[in-house]
């Protein structure tokens, strides 16, 4: 008999050399505008996800957590880790991988890596968010943190909001150096700034992206003007925050999920009824964005679960007309279901 | 500049077909014994490791499961789902992964099918355990419920307890008769009998393990005599029990963690504050086993995450020396950490 798995025992598997290929057949900005797009439908359908804060393990160097969540028909779960030290040792900070599932039988349909797709769904999510938020005809955006997310950053807020200059400033220079190399020929006008102060000159949208574990004042109340939007997305955990509680206070704060984000983001400075707006309300029409041009909204943004489903059906979609995935041998699937002993003494003869 | 991924974008995979290869290499019951040894030690030191209640997600049709736990060191999760109806088309009621990962830097370090291990390990800790609180000597059990973890039952309680009898009963006859085919030159005595009350018969051990998802009642209170052991493994989400509440009464109850199994568990029939014995207690010696040849005692097993951490290691530990895995392109992993967005644009030319 033969030990060679049905195809029932096959998952699809997007490694990160596909996912790489995905991004450039695709093209990147019509990848960010794409997975923009399944966000905001899933916002538009929150009440029919199961909702819940992710699960996290932390530990003095850093946290893993688990991110799951389901619509009824599909369960969806992201594994990814912050570990802000990991680059002095040359490891990312975060890597992550996903998964999506058939909630009728439980069988996985796509595995993913998820390092890149992050990077993507969070700026697609913070450009989503930017472009319900930030004041109109916005086209100046302070970089505050220039590592790993801040590339795509840039790219989503063009792609979705038409953001074109970029001030730059990160505490590591070479970090800024980086980013204006990366970014160097894709049509940006490009300013690296010696201070938060200098950075955030004449700029409409504030996007803070540092990745200390701990309390930081990236900014304080006095650098910030009126008719600002603030894309604060660098405070993503107990313990980290980038920004003076006194913004909080002058802002309107807008959020994912406010059982995680009270946990997790700027608002853990703040009172359990801080009011905050969710953004599923602001998507569908339910509460107000933007009300005028001197307001300060804030997107106090900790990335959430429905993100990552939204990222992981989009690659889904994909797959199909790309073929840009593998098939990965992950469930053990015997002829008779109840006979899982039996799959394993008739592949005696095959593997032994 | 290559596109090749670096050595740490690599996490060893091992898929049902090498996880198959490693059990006949290393021989089923030194495997099941191996685990369980592995799981015992895990026990004893259980104070060290960060302890919850699984994650589930449930629906009309099942459960999906995710359980993480961590001992400081390493992190670990199991991706488990629970569809009884699913073999009715052809799928597994269970299917399962699992991950390990570095604490210290939130990289995974093995992904590993866990289907087959999910056996391996239910049927290692129900052996560890019976090893603990069986009566001296046994060497029959009864198997009601005859479906895809009988036969690793089977194999661990002989490995691990001495037991050669087998009484087999199971609502469907195929059921039974694929157990009997499969175990059949293994040195079995085997039983196949018409009723469950018939299967008790001059057994020391009884094992339950059915999977309907609701509450059925396998045994009830006139079938369990003095001095048995029973193993109860197949109670093992909210609403699915299978012993009559009158025997949880009459019995010393022992569990893996406690708020896992008040949840679901046999015990979620009683109440909250129903007596019942940690195992890892009498594993360290700090809690009495079996007192007397006519106690009843009572595992109600659910599986629990160190348990699948456990087996994971055990896993972990064999692939060097048989290198039965393969290297899965997981992770990204830029030359330098910051520049996720760079290892993307340079990797252009190469995949596009």
């Amino acid at each position: 008999m033969a030990a060679a798995p049905s195809e029932l025992a096959y998952v699809p598997f997007v490694s990160v050399e596909n996912m790489m290929r995905l991004v450039h057949r695709i093209g990147i900005e019509t990848m960010l505008t794409g997975i923009a797009d399944y966000i905001e439908e899933d916002f538009r359908r929150w009440e029919s996800f199961d909702k819940t804060p992710r699960v996290a393990s932390h530990s003095a160097e850093g946290v893993i957590e688990l991110m799951p969540t389901s619509d009824g028909d599909v369960y969806g779960f992201k594994y990814v880790n912050g570990h802000p030290k990991n680059t002095k040792s040359g490891l990312q900070t975060v890597t992550a991988f996903g998964l999506l599932a058939n909630v009728h039988t439980g069988y996985p349909v796509l595995l993913s890596e998820m390092t890149l797709l992050t990077a993507l769904r969070t700026a697609a999510t913070s450009a989503l968010v930017a472009r319900y938020l930030a004041p109109r005809g916005s086209d100046t955006m302070a970089m505050i943190g220039n590592g790993a997310q801040s590339e795509f950053q840039a790219l989503a807020m063009r792609a979705l909001c038409g953001v074109t200059r970029l001030r730059l400033y990160d505490i590591d220079r070479k970090a800024t150096d980086k980013l204006v190399a990366n970014l160097s020929g894709l049509g940006f006008d490009l300013t690296a700034c010696s201070s938060a102060e200098d950075a955030i000159e004449g700029a409409q949208i504030i996007t803070t992206c540092t990745a200390d574990k701990q309390y930081a004042t990236i900014l304080t109340d006095n650098m910030v003007g009126a008719g600002i939007h603030i894309n604060a997305i660098g405070g993503d955990c107990p313990g980290k925050t980038e920004l003076h509680r006194d913004i909080l206070l002058r802002s309107d704060v807008f959020v994912e999920y406010p059982p995680q984000t009270r946990i997790e983001g700027e608002i853990q400075q703040m009172p359990e009824d801080f009011p905050v707006t969710e953004m599923w309300q602001v998507i569908t029409g339910a509460a107000k964005g933007r009300r005028d041009a001197r307001q300060v909204t804030l997107f106090d943004g900790v990335g959430f679960a429905t993100e990552d489903f939204s990222a992981l059906r989009f690659v889904r979609d994909k797959l199909e007309s790309t073929g840009l995935c593998q098939q990965l041998d992950l469930l053990a699937d015997p002829d008779d279901p109840r006979d899982l002993f039996g799959m394993l003494q008739r592949a005696k003869g095959n593997t032994a």
